[in-house]
């Protein structure tokens, strides 16, 4: 069989793209979800659409089911090989298209890192805002399959709103593009969104057209520090209220906070309750008024003490302290379970409060820091990984964060996705008409189920 | 059967909410299209979305057509009942639910006109940014079906952007409920981007959580006259370039300019060969700044003449002669026919040279006005109803616009939809593998096609 395999994909893609070697398919066993592994028969890296047409062609001939990757950094095992086959690994389609500053448009293959994009539009005088905590390593491709969200949501919402076109290859071979370098576009059911977060069981992207912005020229942070996570809600809501919709506003518990600055000494204060990182982007004289503004709005709201960055450089120091916040867990209890879940923006309070009651309950240790102005919480399980039980007690905590995060309106995935680690849940939140529509629309793409099984419309 | 009809719906919504008089059923024969009709057997009103839920029951179990149906100001013959069956008209359902202004939603009913919504938000200090034409009049759930566009695309979207979550009804009567008060829901396929632009043909929406923002202290316009819709399109460029993002960048062509000027009496200088229409909003200082910035940017790349509006009152008196374009075009030759096509903002002056070479070729009179931002234009064909060669000319004019903005990476339709009315050119855009797909799509929601048969998908 796996010979048979290398040599029908050499064809195809080249022998020296196809890898069937147990010992090279090792990194594709997983991607960076605790706890899931499958046994893939092959890896392809194909170079081009067309060589993705002809391999998806090949696997729908020969019933061989087909797992998209770019980097491998998604957190919902979206890109697990979990009923085998192939991983089709997209990172040598890296090529940047075209940028085009008055289209303010990029076109990419799905194998360039978020980061390479971010700094080929700033080379243009753009940005692309999506930014998730990976973008460094992350490749577009895994962005828009899994719609990753980032620390700019509120203001500039997710990767979604930016992309504009997609090329995709459809499981039978067929190339499809839907939109394009267009900002209103109409003709036909929204495919660049439906395939959008799709986790690449609908097609596989070949070619992403996104959105640009003007690059703003200044982007300034503030740090709050509160007695408790209600006093912080409250003041998130009155920056909201005041009129203000800021680029940065995220929050980390008690627990995050003691965790980040015993891990990276950055001069946080361990005895405060809660923590909010706040800040704006735009001109750089409205920005800082901006900024300064909600300082006040976050002082009248009871905050301990209120510092706002003098510069882009201290504004980057403010945001390591989130953006360190998961390392700093995982070295509490020796691995962790990071989650994702989402409420209106008014709920998350009362969702922490209940992440907090939960976790007593179960006897574990949780922290939890997130996207206060977009309602997304990640609450970070730490144990030992020797230690089977504790393991378990987390995964049973979190089987009542969801069903807490479904209860306040809200959602068991805000932005890293439902891929195989949770969709035994997605019934609880979709309910059982909504969820056999997605199966049929699942077939509707790819009626032998070849695109990544066992995820999304399974 | 129509008796039969009357009395099984009469006891789903009452008797008072159906209507299978001929006489009575004449507004509902057609929508805002011209050319288009059809003949319903009933009307009827349901009060809730049990009664649209039972409706629909009982049209999947009669195998009849359902044409969901709000103010009937489509543009694309999308609500009209082309195949018969019952119109299922949603303006009973018109309440606003609630706006909350910490989590910036609002969730209303379908029947709710976009007006309503938009001065029940400024009542919050609250915007509710997308302004379709007809907005006095048209439904949100029609604005949301057809994901209506408006005067400010360019910065602030389309209807689409807004939509968080939507209540719809399956085809079967089945009641879902997708995304909700949330900014970020990955829980799933986007069905809530799938159903908006799905023209009644996927589902009845039936509640509609919708984004809001902070409103804007000011909004201010400006106005300036081109020798050229070249030279205008160089200014939009050059507007971009400079790294504005407009929340008004509206063009005219010479013939609109005319029509309008002998219309309205606006002061408009008859002899320019383009005008363009920008602004934006914000705080007031930042404002007035921006757009002060913006005339330097369009004197300086040839704008033979620049205002800019001293005030609010000033400022939407510019805006109306963009807004009572259509009006005195449709003067010039006793009927319109009003198309919409979209390309690459890049490409749009490309576009509007075609459209003018191509009227010429047909011996019709034809202007254009249309988003500047967006690339998307609104040539608008001329001609004497009684004559219907002119109409037919007008109709083939069309056939070569539509290939020409498709020519340009663009698309036939880029906020007015689909309907009957571009449905024959639309494999001409997408191509045959994505048509077909849209059609399995459209099986997965509504597998007898009872669901505005005649339409997208099928």
């Amino acid at each position: 069989m796996t010979v048979a395999i290398a040599a029908d994909l050499g064809r195809i893609v080249g022998a020296a793209n196809v890898e069937t070697r147990p010992a090279a398919l090792v990194p594709y066993r997983t991607d960076a979800t605790f706890g899931f592994a499958g046994t893939p028969a092959a890896v392809v890296r194909p170079g081009s659409t067309d060589e993705v047409s002809q391999t998806l062609a090949w696997a729908s001939r020969h019933s061989v089911p087909v797992v998209p990757r770019g980097a491998g950094t998604g957190l919902a095992a979206g890109a697990v090989p979990i009923r085998g086959g192939i991983v089709l690994a997209l990172t040598r389609m890296n090529r940047i298209v075209s940028i085009d500053p008055v289209d303010l448009t990029a076109v990419a293959q799905p194998g360039v890192t978020t980061q390479e994009l971010a700094r080929a539009a700033a080379g243009h005088g753009l940005h692309y805002p999506p930014d998730p905590g990976s973008r460094h390593v992350s490749t577009l491709g895994g962005n828009v399959a899994t719609n990753a969200g980032g620390l700019h949501g509120l203001k500039y919402g997710n990767t979604a709103g930016y992309v504009l076109g997609v090329e995709a290859v459809l499981a039978g071979g067929d190339v499809i593009r839907a939109g394009g370098r267009l900002l209103k576009d109409v003709a036909g059911y929204d495919l660049v969104r439906l395939l959008t977060g799709s986790e690449g069981t609908l097609a596989v992207l070949t070619e992403l057209t996104l959105a640009l912005r003007p690059a703003p020229a200044e982007s300034l942070t503030g740090l709050a520090y509160f007695a408790d996570l209600e006093t912080a809600g409250a003041a998130v809501g009155g920056v909201i209220a005041a009129g203000f919709l800021p680029a940065t506003l995220e929050f980390l518990d008690a627990g995050c906070i003691r965790s980040v600055e015993a891990h990276a000494r950055l001069g946080l204060d361990p005895t405060a309750g809660a923590m909010l990182l706040f800040g704006d982007d735009g001109g750089a004289a409205e920005t800082r008024r901006t900024v300064s503004a909600m300082a006040d709005v976050m002082r009248a709201h009871g905050a301990a003490s209120v510092q706002v960055a003098g510069a882009a450089a201290e504004s980057e120091a403010l945001l390591a302290a989130r953006r360190c916040a998961l390392p700093a867990l995982s070295r509490l209890g020796g691995a962790t379970m990071l989650e994702d879940v989402g409420v209106p923006r008014s709920r998350l309070p009362e969702l922490v409060r209940r992440i907090d009651a939960i976790a007593e309950r179960h006897g574990v240790t949780m922290a939890t820091f997130g996207h206060a102005g977009d309602g997304n919480a990640h609450p970070v399980g730490c144990f030992d990984p020797a230690d089977a039980r504790q393991r378990a007690r987390v995964a049973a905590a979190f089987d009542d964060v969801f069903a807490a995060a479904i209860e306040l309106g809200g959602t068991i995935t805000g932005e890293h996705g439902v891929g195989a680690a949770k969709l035994p849940y997605l019934q609880a939140q979709l309910g059982p008409a909504q969820t056999a529509l997605l199966t049929r629309i699942k077939r509707a793409f790819d009626p032998a189920g070849i695109l990544n099984p066992g995820k999304l419309g399974s």
